[in-house]
This record gives C-alpha cells, sequence and structure tokens, in this order.
C-alpha cells in the first residue's frame, strides 16, 4: 500500500539522484579527515552560509548539542525561547552532555524579544550564572519565521555583551524561502548555524554545523567525545550535496502546498487553522472536539500517515513526496470522519 | 560606627543566648553521627515541620541543591518559578552538579499555575526528559507568600503524576507568620523542605533539610559527595536550636517593621512601594527617576546599609536588630537625599 | 597512486557488494522505528550474539558511551582496564556524559585480574561511590585477547555484586577468530555488547549495542539524547549486514597476514616484535633508535601509510584491502629505511 | 564513661581556648566578605603557605572538590595516585561536579612516580582529553609523607606542561613535622593546597584552600556554586585562628604517640605492624587471622574507639587528645584480646 506520510519532513525518502551518488561516492576515514566527499560537502556549506568553516553531524540534536558543548564552560546559563527544539525535543541533553543551565524567553510564535534577552544577560555577581550562549530557532519548529531585523537585534546585543549566538536552523532553507532571503543573509545574525540535510531536503542521515574556523576545530574534537566521530561517511556526505543542489529550491512547492492545505482545511467546520504560524510547510489545526486515538488509525486505514496531537494542535507537515494530490486525499480523509 | 543593616536578613548576628550555647555545646564528629547536639537540632526540625527526618547543611543554596541531586536522575527535568532563588540565584548550580534541565514557569509574585505546572509535565516520549521534580518557594524571595490552597493545588497535581516536590523554604517561618499557620501546614504540601536558621533567625550559619526518613539517608550520603559532611559542627547546631526556639516569633516584629517602612516610604514623592509584595520582612521599591552609585554611599555614610538596586528595584529587608527607630533614620536618610 | 594503508582497520574501503546493497536499501525514518533496513540488521546482531535486543549507533566510542549512560547513574565508579579504549581515546566522555569515575585495574596484555576487581569493588560507606559496572575489552586494542576463562570469572564476581558488565567488543569477531570460538561464547559472559561493524569488517559507518530487551529500550531513549537518534539511516545498516554476513570469516586471513608481518620484521635487526600481543591483525614493534617523523613520510611516499608511535611503540594494521604482498612490500621498505 | 578515640583525628574535640575565642568572635556575613575572623585567618593561611591568598571551606573534600572545579574546564583528566583521598574517599564527587577524568598512577606508600606521570600526560590528539590537573597528596593518608625531592620532580615536571599541581595537604603540618621543613616548603611546589584546620590542629570544622589570587577569586564563587557561601562562619574561623596558633607544634607529640604505639604493638605476636607507613600520627597493623566484629566491640567497652579494618588492616590515630597512657590502654587491651 502507498502512503503519504503528513508526520514530519524527517520521514522522507533520498531521490533516484542521491541514491545513485551515494553508490558511487569516493570515501575515505573522515576521523584522519581522509574523505574527500565529507571535505566537499563542509565545504560547500560553509560557502553557501558563508562561514569559514563546517562539520557533518549524525543528526540535528547532536549539532545543536555540539554547539552548546563547544560555545560554553560548565555551569553557563544559555538564554532560549520556551519551546525551542532545544529545550522541548531534545531530552534534557544540554544539561547532561554540558552542564548548561537552559533559560527561557517566552516566545510568540517562535519570535523572542531582544529586550528580553537584554533583562536576562547576566551581570557579574557572586550568585549568577555567566551568560554564555543565546539560541534562535529560525524556521522555528511551530511553523514560523523569525524576520531579519529580529535576527539583527538579538545578534547585535550579543555582540555587545561578547555571548555568542548559535541558530537552530535545521531549516533555514525553508526560512529563507519564507523570507525571500538567502540563507546567508539569516546565517549571517548568528556565529554558529546548524542546519539539516534530511527533513525537507531529503537527505537519509546527517546536518551540518557551520561557524568560525576556530569553533569548528574545536567542534570537531568535542565532536569526537559525543561519539560522532564517523568513519566512511562520505555516503551520507554524497547524499548530502544532492540535497543542496537540487532539493532547496523544490522547498517553496512544499510550502505552496501547505498553504493550499490551510485553505482548505480551514473551510472545513470544525477545524480551526493556526494561520499566524503557517510559514513553512507545516500546518497545525486544532479540532473544537477532542478526536480519539481512532483519528489517527482511520487516516492511516487510508494511507495517510499523521501523528497524534501535542498540546491539543495536530501537525499536518508537506514535503517532497506529498503533492497536492495527496494534499486532497488528507482532506477528504479529515472532512470524512469529522 | 553603629550601623543599620537593611541589606538582608543573612547579616543578622547571633544573640547572646546563642553565644552562649554554642561555648558550652556538646559536640562529636557528625560524620560519624556523634554529635548529639546536631541530633537534637535534626529531630526539632523534623518534628516542627511534622516530617521524619532531618539533616544539617551548610547553606540554603546547599540545601536546595542536595534536595535536587537526591530527587532527581541526572537528565531529569525541575519545574520552577522563572524567578526563584534556584534559578536565578545559585550560580547555575544545579545542571553543574545534577545534570537537571530548569524549566521555568512564569510566576506571578511568587505565585505558580498549578494549570501552567500541568502543561509542563512530560508525558512519555523518546524527545522528552522525564520530569522529575517541582521546586516551590515559600516565602518567595520576591516578598510574597504563597497561599496553602494553591501548595495544595500543586502538591496534589505532583501526586497524582508521582513527581516529588520540593520546597524552598528558606523563610518558611516568615511564610507561617504572614499566612497564620503553622510551619507544618505549609510543609505538608511538599515532600522536602529546605528552611534557613541564619536569615531572621539570626543563627549565624547553616540550614536544614527535612523529609522522609529514605529521602534523608539518601541525602546524607550525597551531601558527604558535595563537601558538606562537616565534624564538630554541634557549635552551629546548637545556635540553630536557640534560634529555632526564641527566634521564630519575632519575625511577626520585623513583618511589621517592613510595614511601617513601606508605609513611610510611600508618603515620599518619587518612590513607589511594590505594595503586593509586602507580606514578609522584605520592602521593594523604585524611585521615579535613576539614583547614581552615590545613594548607596550616602547612606552608607549614616550609618545605613543598603544594596544597590537588582533589575531596577531596591530592597530594604528588616530583622532583629532593626527597630523602628531604625527604620525612621532610613526613611529620613531616603527623604533628604530625594 | 595505489596506497596500502596499515595505519588502523577504520580505514578500509566498503566492498562492492555492500555499495550494491546501499544503492537499493530499503530505508525509513528509524526514530520512529519506520526502517526496515535496520531492524533487520539489530535482529541479525541480537541472534549472533545470543541477546535479546540490539540497537545500531554511529561509531563505537558512541556505543561504549551509551551504554556506560545507560547502565550506571551518576556519580557511580566504573571498573575498567588502565589503558582500554574507554579509558585512553574516548576524549574524557565519561565524566562528561555519565558522570562516572573512572577506577583503572592494571591489565597486562589486555587481561584485568578477577581477584584485582574484586578488591575494587565498594561496599556500602558513607566515603564510597557505588561500584556501577565493569568494562572489559576483548579483543583488546593492544592487539591481544582475553580468555574464556577469564572473561567468566570476572562476569561470575560482578554477579555476585549485582555489578552489570559491559563489553567494548569493537572486534569481538577478531577475538572470536583468535579464541577459536563463536562470538555469542565471549558474549555470554557479559550484560551489553558493543562491536563495530566498521574495522576489519568493512562496513563505512557504525556499531551495534546488544544486550537484553530492558537495557536496550532505555539506551534507545539515552541515544537520542546524545544526538544518535538518526533518520533513514537503513543505508548503512545495509552494508553492516553485508559485513555480518560475508566479512567475518575473512578476519582469519587479516591474522594469518599479520603474523607472517610479525615474523618477517622480526628478522629485521634493530626491530622487536611485542610478540606476546600478536592475537589479531595487529603487529606491534619497537626500534632500537628512535625514528624520526621521516620515517612515516618516507613509507608514505612508496604507498605505504602508517601512524607516528604512541609510546614508543608502531603499530601496523592488517585488512580486508592487505594482502600478502602489500606487507612484503611494508617489510621491504622498513628495511630499506633502517 | 571517658573514651579515647583512635578512629581519627577528626573526632577531635576543640581546646578550651577555641570555646573561649569562638564566644567572642567578631563575625559578618562572609558572602559579603563582611567577617573580619574569617578574613584574618585567611590572611594568616596564605602567610603561612606563602602564598597570595586563602578562602576557608568547610570540609577538606569541599576544599579538593573545589579545586578541582575551579582549575579545571570539563571533559579534562587529571592525573593522582590511586589510593588517594580524592580517588578513594569522595563519593567519586569530581566527576559528577567537575566532570572530569580521573587517571591514577599506582603509588607506593604514597609516592607517585614523576617518570610514570610523565607518561601520562597527554599529547595533542582528537582521541585525547587534556591533562588538566595533577593532585598530590602529602601526608598521604595511607601515613607517609612524600619528600621534598619528590614533590619538587612533579612540580618541576607540571610546570614544564603548563599543568597545575594541587596539594590535598589535609595533614601538611602533620608532614612538615615529619620531613622538618616548614609547611611552606611543601606549598611551593604547588600551585594550590587544601589543609585541614579540624583533624591533628582540633578545630571544630573547616579547611582552607589556598593558591594565587586569581584563583581563589575564581574559586569564592565556586564555592557559593557549590552551596559553601557561608555567613557568620567567623565562629569557626575563630577556633582556626587558635588551631593554627597553639596546636600545630603539639602534632610532634602525636607523632611520637603513634611512633610508641607501633612499638609496643610490634611486641606483640600476631600482630604486624605495617612500619614503613609510621611518618605521622597513624598507625596501620595486620593480624595473623582475621578478627570478628567482636574485637571493636571489646575495645569500646573499655572505652577505646577504633573503627574496623579497610582491606584488611586496622588504623588507629593519635591526636591531642591521646596521651602516652591512652596509648597503653589501647595496647593492654588489643594483647588481652588476642
Amino acid at each position: 500500500m502507498k502512503y503519504y506520510d503528513f508526520r514530519s519532513d524527517t520521514v522522507t525518502q533520498p531521490t533516484d539522484r542521491m541514491r545513485a551518488m551515494m553508490a558511487k561516492a569516493f570515501v575515505g576515514d573522515d576521523v584522519y579527515e581522509d574523505d574527500p566527499t565529507v571535505k566537499q560537502l563542509e565545504a560547500m556549506s560553509a560557502k553557501i552560509l558563508d562561514k569559514e568553516s563546517a562539520l557533518f553531524v549524525p543528526s540535528g540534536t547532536f549539532g545543536n548539542q555540539l554547539a552548546i558543548l563547544t560555545h560554553t564552560k560548565r555551569g553557563d546559563e544559555v538564554i532560549l525561547g520556551h519551546d525551542c527544539h532545544i529545550m522541548m525535543h531534545e531530552v534534557g541533553a544540554a544539561a547532561v552532555i554540558s552542564g548548561v543551565q537552559l533559560r527561557q524567553v517566552q516566545t510568540h510564535n517562535g519570535n523572542m524579544s531582544a529586550v528580553e534577552i537584554k533583562h536576562m544577560i547576566r551581570e557579574e555577581d557572586i550568585h549568577y550564572p555567566d551568560t554564555g550562549l543565546i539560541c534562535v530557532e529560525n524556521a522555528h519548529s511551530c511553523g514560523s519565521v523569525i524576520g531579519l531585523k529580529q535576527m539583527a537585534s538579538i545578534y547585535e546585543l550579543a555582540q555587545k555583551h561578547h555571548v555568542p549566538v548559535h541558530l537552530d536552523g535545521a531549516r533555514i532553507f525553508n526560512a529563507a524561502h519564507a523570507l525571500e532571503v538567502e540563507p546567508r543573509a539569516i546565517a549571517a545574525y548568528s556565529d554558529s548555524i546548524m542546519f539539516c540535510l534530511s527533513k525537507g531536503l531529503c537527505a537519509p542521515v546527517g546536518s551540518m554545523l557551520v561557524g568560525g574556523k576556530t569553533f569548528i576545530d574545536k567542534a570537531r574534537k568535542m565532536r569526537k567525545l559525543m561519539g560522532g566521530g564517523l568513519r566512511q561517511v562520505g555516503f551520507l556526505a554524497a547524499a548530502g550535496i544532492v540535497a543542496l543542489e537540487d532539493m532547496v529550491d523544490h522547498l517553496s512547492i512544499d510550502h505552496e502546498n501547505a498553504k493550499y492545505l490551510a485553505q482548505q482545511l480551514s473551510k472545513i467546520d470544525g477545524i480551526e487553522v493556526l494561520s499566524n504560524r503557517l510559514d513553512i510547510n507545516m500546518v497545525f489545526v486544532k479540532f473544537d472536539r477532542t478526536l480519539d486515538e481512532q483519528f489517527v488509525c482511520a487516516l492511516n486505514e487510508k494511507g495517510l500517515k499523521i501523528n497524534g496531537p501535542e498540546n491539543g494542535e495536530y501537525r499536518f507537515v508537506t514535503n517532497y513526496w506529498i503533492d497536492k494530490e495527496a494534499v486532497d486525499l488528507l482532506v477528504e480523509a479529515i472532512k470524512e470522519y469529522i
């Protein structure tokens, strides 16, 4: 049975060209820095974001945690959004691995106020940890993007206080499409960026950590500590290169499909589409009554995979393998169920 | 020169009876559990709060961090108020020592909504840490107390989800006065309580961690790990016993003096007294203009010690060594300065 | 230019069948446990070692550290050999990630005395951490294997004291060849095993953590915390399956080539072959004089890659891509140089 | 009933002059650095060891762990003796609090070979942690002292590699007596020193961390993180000052009594006195048969407190409250029992 998978863009299958390039990749032991394909991908990634260096990491969570481990010293405080991925979906790793305290700014559709952050930056006082890092997420996993102006205001503040900024840019290319700018224009307002080759770009595995040379050199060693020093990983890098070459432009179609899905769902009685969080390839909706678990199963039986609700919201994610017809199927199935 | 010290109640000198009892205390090596005076203080403390056991610890921060270390496993998430002492004034220790993630509820004058906490308790999911502890602070260091009803609602929620509750009761006796209840009535809504013998109770050094026998037995070992296994510490315990015997009732006079101070200050033009945070021995005020550092010095020259502002607020704290006349002196000096 | 790489077996290129199987692998999102190829590899791995469950991890270091994180609680003591991989070559990760103390037994060619371990297991005492884990390495990266009898004596001791045993079996298949037993016969004396698909088995990336179901279920979540929850990782698993199907038997040839290399080198004046550490695919030698860095370069220019010395010893490693002729080339080149 | 307590010198009661000085001590809030008695003790301590600064800490374990936390960054490796106090008797704290890996040198009667340490200092390599600290213990808790020459050789090595040295000098004054040098002559070969005011010096509670100004300034803040920022702790400091003024010279009598005890015990059949570990106030003995727990009880009933054996050895410790007559009583009681 053919499935359309709306659970996440992490479920994306690689393209045929990815498979082909993987099959014939030149590889080497990347711990010895002997893998030419990894080197090529790292150079490409740094160039795209206009930074000095880049490093392949096995996952987005790995890349974010590695950035925290590399930027901070134990006991630092890290300022971030109350609902960002690092805070909500990384199993509390920052306290375990880096021994840092996460200080939460209330976000509004992913946006954080530079004024509120300013109040949170610690002065020198015997009772206070040092502020060691500010983390921004763009596109935010709530479905919104943050404008360049706000990115800039946070970065200026951070620089003034000599605090580095890490950007969780798992979906930075989605953000760039939504903001109609180059990815490097977003990356300009951060010292390090993690972005994913999987998700909407369809590579099977892997993310990139991008930043200054000194930072990446240190991160390379910390990656070994975290168990992320891999061997002939050029196979995954080969797919990653295709992801960057072929797939970035397609994201705008994912965004269109998401907007189309939102539009169709909003016509259905009893569904509220959260239309202020509709910047990328995600549609968040609430139903006016609590649906039982049967809902997910019913759709599944029709070949439509969705996740159960989180905090009362259902999330439907479009991706390369979801076309307009698949969206129509989902809308029909939901309409039928309720 | 005689000083009146409004910086904090931590500055309190011990009473003559404390000195006398310290001088003749029976002591032993408390690591061997051979100190009779410590044992007496621990028994008293447990009894006052109607719990099974208690443990002497060298400071309030030590007691809070020991509670976190004992209740949680590494990687747990701890829910607490965004402006509580553990979050703001303990140098980020919880991430360093316990490896736990602090999740912040927005408080309002120290109060946390049980509904908001409920949304923060984690379900089982591969992306989520476990919720390992909820921390409540009463009296809150913002100057407010939390009512028993709210304490109860949080505790019921916690018990339902099998999450322990730790009470930072550094000033639990102040809270009890303000709420007009016995301290044990507050302690009833938590699994462990830290309270201070110093601060308003005037003992020179030390706090108590109180809770169930199993918890305290484990905490005793973790105290050793944290370097808090002390030797002939019965000297400090002797003062602590006097603190509990003699000083608790006097706190109501500190509260009266604080209210009197607030009343007098509110008559002065250009001063806003934060009257909704006036439950205990603290008065928070804002001036309608920014005072320079000269202000603190000018008062100091008149024998009145105060701290500089934190987040734009000045805090004046009354204590056993501050009588009504001292309050009048402060009011006069401020009036004169501005 | 064609190279023969004696630096490590981690440098092994995948076989053509691996590339073919990777190209057509069925994959899915393994965080959702949707990847059939990963599942197949995990089932195979568990079966080979006669344990309940297995988990794909991105590297051997990752697998070892994940085992420690899963077996222990923070503050535990882990007993291990003074020169094992976890102690020497994992960047101090165990203290950072797991917060455990490593207690070192002096090994002799990788062997640890059960009697010495017995003295190290902690009794209950307020000064002592709990003994949380014993780690054994077999084959040991010093080139030796540990006999089943010694494995058994350590495991019996551990079980008596309710301490789990983790086996760093990065080269467990080499050990099995050397001991002329099935891998499961070695694995029987441990609660968890990490083995590598890369190294001598030639898969490009990845290792397996194998153990009881409860342990692996917990490890799956801890893997997410460490950033090792990967997506369509079935590509790597496909190569891993080939590694287990095709490559295990070939290791005996690597061992033969190593012994042949040792034999030839021992004929050269001024070279001491460490013949008591010649159980697997590694040859350790000392020269009677200190060679300068030129030595490594000189061999490299002849297409022979070797590492510089560690603690005065040179290590030459044979693998699938090193045949007898390559060994002869290395011997000739060394002979010529000195 | 009067007891003579041979379990440890930690059990020492304070002298009358200590009680008198405590009773009238001038104290203040030491977190605000307002306690004149603490300041006096810190200045004395720095001067005695000829270092810039000193800091009061609540225990020896606290002081050692604080030194580690202050000297290192997370993930560093710390080289120390396999049987030193930090390794054996501090509950695994260094991994928990500081996230550092302890690397053990085999000691011989407390002595560590500089040559062996040299091999352990890490070069730069992607697999290696940084060597962040070397810890030396003198006098060693095995009963031996380390000569100045060896101290010097370790310190020179450390300086050459830019690695700081911390001295666990819990009993540095005992070591100084045994070596017939000034304490500062020992301290000269380390960057930081912890020594105890309790133990042989009879103060009830407290230890000093001594070192350079920058180090102590940082340690002061880290002390707050660890919960060791105390308030009117001048009471304990007052006793500490007496300890340094009155008690240091008396230690030589403790040493004489220990030697006398050793001499008397060695005359008894079936007792082996470990005479090469008889440098300070400790006597270690083995019995030629295993004594049952009754032994400890039997002596206890005669007013003689001793500990049970650790690793088959009994330890008897002399102190200020143990005179020659008490030693005779112990010898008689043991003679009678066996």
